[in-house]
């Protein structure tokens, strides 16, 4: 295989663009990957609390996806086939039919978007405004869909929004459930909806995260999800989960919405659903608003051949039965209590996120990244989200063996008990 | 590994969304490919003229390429790794400086957006707006950059645009070389940007395909090309070329504007970029206009692992000297010839491209689809493009060996005795 | 003088277009008006509870305007002259300053726009975004600013925002104060505003009428319009006050926001400025916002010179001193004492308003119809008012003697008994 | 009448808006007009060729229409009824069938936008979007159309685009008549309507003025204005003529079209339409496309009643018979014969427009505002126009006498002698 041999040190410096980031933050060279481990050209080892920040819920090199993988290349199994039939494709519908719709009791089509969990909300916004004939999308504060213009405009973070120097458009925003304290959310939802004066354009499509990942592992409520599914249905728009990050078991069930008693118009996943880390992106639609002519939105890699054989490996392998559901439940309890004693280190935090997509709000940007840098230091990768980056956020692979965790709560325990004793530290950051 | 054995016959029908399309004309299942052939599940073998819309230039399961792969996956080397560093995103970042970027006296940072063609566009659009503060963008008749917002508002093709029920922005539409008989579109161009006056914003950048693949193979002459990027110098734009489709040596270098005395501000890759049909995109950015924050524009999958793989062998194996653009420009030339003896089948034919991006506007899109049916009939993928599909175009591999490329020919050389004898059966289309 | 008697009385129907509004409801043919007072060619009086939408704050044809602007013409006073240096403006700017201004220890810039409310708020929203770079103006659920396209963007009513069939951008809407039981709207603008990741990009301007004529009479407290204020000042907006139909007197002193501690950094007037009803419109901006270059916001009908004329007799005659305050504050207390007689009838009914400026929410627009119905054929012109139409409301020249505002008052109380006592009837509506 | 005694002579550069710009190359203070003269304060008396930019065809104080508006006022006349039925509205719908429409076999409902020209171009443009249900307007170089942001989206100044610092949408922008040597733009048009890969979105509407005023008095061939009507119907586009200042006998004919062979759609007119430069608008509909509800588009001072008065006035008076149609033919020619004579002082001059609507590409705006500089000394009032202000343009009133046109044509060839006779003067401007 291709070693590091030949390139030169500075090359990220000289050569990768400014737009860089976690490397940034992560300062070493990667060169391979196991399950919950990171491994480093100079030999050092580091376990994964970030997991592809949630690409990876399975772990790294999954040996069942690994295998099937190999042998699919070495058969010359098709790499790249535009959006035509495959036999590995075929393969990939009726296993999703079968693993995850069938036993839901869920009825969508399935469009293969271009590889990137932006496109698949592309894809969503687009269909719902040529469903409905109306332009205006409904998002919420702190929502996190992706930096393409149309789903930019979804999307709340300033930085990312002024990345475009173009005024977004086609989005409402409103407030996420328990945004502001003392606010019903829902109930400005509703009463702007139900107000022809109040300067909201009749919706195509309401979207929302049920967990916002990026924006600080904001859970909403089961009550504000139905309230919104429910408004969407009452006033002629779809309903749109993006569970690009909180869906593929992060949450604890396949789908984050499942306990919700909501079904939605419209579902995108990306990121873990590829089982593999491989760039793959799924658009779910009911099929009476399954209207897209032939190829109107479109894509070169549309249907990633590679991620379809590791994503039948692991739709077969996790989700075949309640096992992983319940080792998930097992961990998320476990994850809820030692991050609990973690947040107990900083007065006035937050506990945020469910199952295991949880974290911890610990006051600021600064100690926050204070925090994670300690672990990094001392073995442990895992990063930080919300407006200010001041949320510690556990991202481990689903399948983390539970020692593995205790072993990177332990890290954590340790940073939170040094950082929170010593406060002039985190100024120096 | 998987097999179709599982699979309902009907479940791409059943559960493949409705925006599925070339599966439409190419109505088999597609099991294993190699070099320039794809073969199906039931034993038929086909040769590729069309190579994933130019993402396989250098063929099926190149066994270099794979080799490399394998072994990668073998030893656990990383999938996913974010955007971190790791030891083959250097070796590929070196290989691309050493073998491309050196010997062409060129001085680009490398920005690895989500790995869609469109997501590098974007990010190509939203740096120059940020670069000049402006925010109009130039892009002509017929081009092709596309479906996400920002890149579908440079996108001509109005079913592609309608697709998005939200009025396009930020653009700038003029005419593409020889749009307009006996109109020089240059001067338009340059009459339009000189008139402050004339309602065409300030541009942040104008940006363009110096071979326009889903336009119709419009081939830009180096006049032109060379006009334009003086005139958006002239006038504070970036100058983009988007080499998405004609770049990777498919008009006979591995820039498609190498010849053509210009050196764009900004260039797009994606398609052939990773040689193995992987999904990989890339932007291209001249260091003092690489400003964008870090991760300003993101995305989970930016940077695949496995394409960096395969990536860097391709560069390596075809562009280390001169070997391979030789082979393509004789192989041009041979396609010139054909593509000149079936034309003449067609009255009022137009010859279409350049280097191995050639075809022939037959006048309509029926009989186009007329001879594309036959070919398929006949064991040849080939597909049509233009405003109106009205052109047979060949994308064969660059690597398909002067045989099986005559056999191709001789396919298309009998569908075009047969279609053009036979008008009648057209209108059945 | 014309007369009618050429005109054929079928001509309205067959010549104007269908835009045509108030006319369907006071389906008379008006010549001429005195004070409170409108006649018909029919020899018909009826008094005014409409005042051209708040546009004759001093009566029809009051005998001091009049006989000034009579002058004025038969002296060939200038007409029409662009915005060129007229004895007449000079005259204008200087009673502005010193009857205005001065006392109120205001210093604003005067610029004449297009003789419309419309022009006036679009030269502000354009002013404002010039001023800070950004393009976002926050307006509010249920705000009135117009319909050409950029103010149409702060127009709540979607009605008028889908007249346009083009998406509105540049606005993000907020909710008023009170919108919505129980929620602070103040809380909302606040939490959204110091949020980074809200999805609310920096604000060029917030805009706000204190009292929503057409959205329902909705009046914002003291306390909401200065923390809209502080925060616009905190997060580097403009503060504009849309005091189009509010100001001239309407809530009791010249500015409507005289009493509420804010200096707005623009102030948008029109309706009752020239007050004659001549058109003409007014945007001021304090000193260090008066940035538009020569004609860059233009029109041919800026500053009109005949509403100079009135306009300044306007000023001196009834804001030289304090008894035409006076004076209205007296009706206003009238006004709230038979209005809550009125709404006694309505079960559910809302005071709404304040000043000269107030009306009753019926419960219903079906109601408050039948209520204005019954008035018109009664001698009473009155209109509604709110998102379903649904409130009762008086605009009534402020110059309106009391013995006439108990007149109508006393038609008004007529109609609730008679409307409020057959419901049946209204369903007839 | 109001004198200036009162205001300070410093009140216009302390109090009135930077905004403000004919006062500053006109630096006196206007008291009175009539017919082709103003006067100043001082006594002084200009030639007026500048006529509130053709607001004034019929120059100033025009007696009938003194007379009459006096008469209206005197008998308290309405002043101001939003969009009720008022005599005087009813004879000027009557006159305009009358003395316009039914001589002329056109067939327009009369919409009374508020009276602005941008207003009624915004109307417009909105109507036009809800008849066919599509965004996208065509507009054309150096077109301008006003600058409230619907109508300045269509205006192609790029001072005045940028005035709003958000990017105008709806609007796709084309080369008008003669634009480019040597290129046909009706065949760039009819080209890109034609493919539907042009990226030019199907129009709801195609909008042109006949002669482009402020464009520099580009005067489109009535081959191209048919063209153009041709290709919009042809393409389900509506076609809209802004005949705001082309109009009311600019060129010849009330219409600037009539002899064109067309029929516009929608026709805009403001201006010289109150005949005494009183604010009003209007736009003219086909009855098939008057599908505005009542108010859709409204305004509170559409429908200035004392305008009724003036243009029923001015319309009876001047376009009941040809005289005043043929005397302007006459001036026209002596126009031109006199610009021929004043352009030949300037080499590489251009002779634009036509009627009364013409003017002289002096070849710099330098030149031509130290031409209008000379003219203003020597009491000649006139200005400049196009992308540069190089052209200086006669806009006198059609009914100046010839003898006061002939002594303004002597004051320009005074100016061209001077001006083109000392060129170093002309770079101290």
């Amino acid at each position: 295989m291709t070693t590091v041999s030949t390139a030169d040190p500075h090359i990220f410096a000289n050569r990768e663009s400014e737009a860089r980031s976690y490397c940034r933050t992560f300062d070493v060279r990667f060169t391979k990957a196991k399950g919950s481990y990171l491994h480093t050209d100079e030999g050092d080892k580091y376990i994964d609390f970030l997991a592809g920040c949630s690409s990876l819920n399975y772990g790294h090199n999954d040996d069942d996806m690994k295998a099937a993988l190999i042998d699919h290349i070495t058969a010359d199994g098709i790499a790249h086939a535009l959006d035509m039939h495959t036999a590995v494709k075929a393969e990939f519908l009726q296993t999703f039919q079968d693993v995850i719709l069938k036993p839901r009791g869920l009825d969508y089509q399935l469009m293969f978007t271009g590889p990137t969990g932006a496109n698949a909300v592309e894809a969503a916004m687009k269909l719902a405004r040529k469903v409905t004939g109306r332009h205006n999308v409904i998002a919420f504060t702190n929502g996190f869909h992706g930096v393409t213009m149309g789903a930019l405009a979804a999307t709340g973070n300033s930085y990312h929004r002024e990345g475009g120097a173009l005024p977004l458009q086609g989005v409402t925003r409103l407030p996420y459930d328990n945004y502001i304290d003392g606010v019903n959310s829902a109930d400005v939802l509703e009463k702007m909806l139900g107000d022809a004066s109040s300067g909201v354009d009749a919706p195509a499509a309401i979207m929302l995260e049920t967990v916002q990942g990026e924006g600080g592992l904001n859970a909403a409520s089961p009550e504000f999800v139905k309230r919104v599914g429910e408004l969407a249905k009452k006033h002629g728009a779809l309903f749109i989960i993006d569970d690009i990050q909180a869906g593929c078991g992060r949450t604890g069930t396949f789908f984050s919405f499942e306990e919700m008693g909501v079904t939605p118009d419209i579902v995108t996943m990306a990121k873990s659903i590829s089982g593999f880390g491989l760039p793959m992106a799924l658009t779910l639609i009911k099929s009476e608003h399954d209207v897209f002519g032939p190829a109107e939105h479109n894509g070169t890699f549309r249907g990633n051949t590679h991620a379809f054989v590791t994503a039948t490996v692991a739709l077969k392998k996790f989700w075949s039965d309640d096992t992983f559901q319940n080792e998930i439940k097992e961990k998320s309890e476990l994850l809820t209590r030692r991050l609990t004693e973690f947040a107990g280190y900083f007065p006035g935090h937050k506990m945020k996120g469910r199952g295991m997509f949880q974290g911890v709000d610990v006051g600021s940007g600064e100690t926050a990244a204070a925090v994670c840098k300690y672990c990094f230091e001392h073995g442990l990768v895992i990063e930080t989200s919300g407006p200010n980056d001041e949320v510690v956020k556990v991202l481990a692979p689903l399948t983390t063996p539970v020692e593995v965790l205790e072993q990177g709560f332990a890290t954590m325990l340790d940073a939170a008990r040094i950082v929170s004793a010593a406060p002039e530290t985190i100024a120096a950051e």
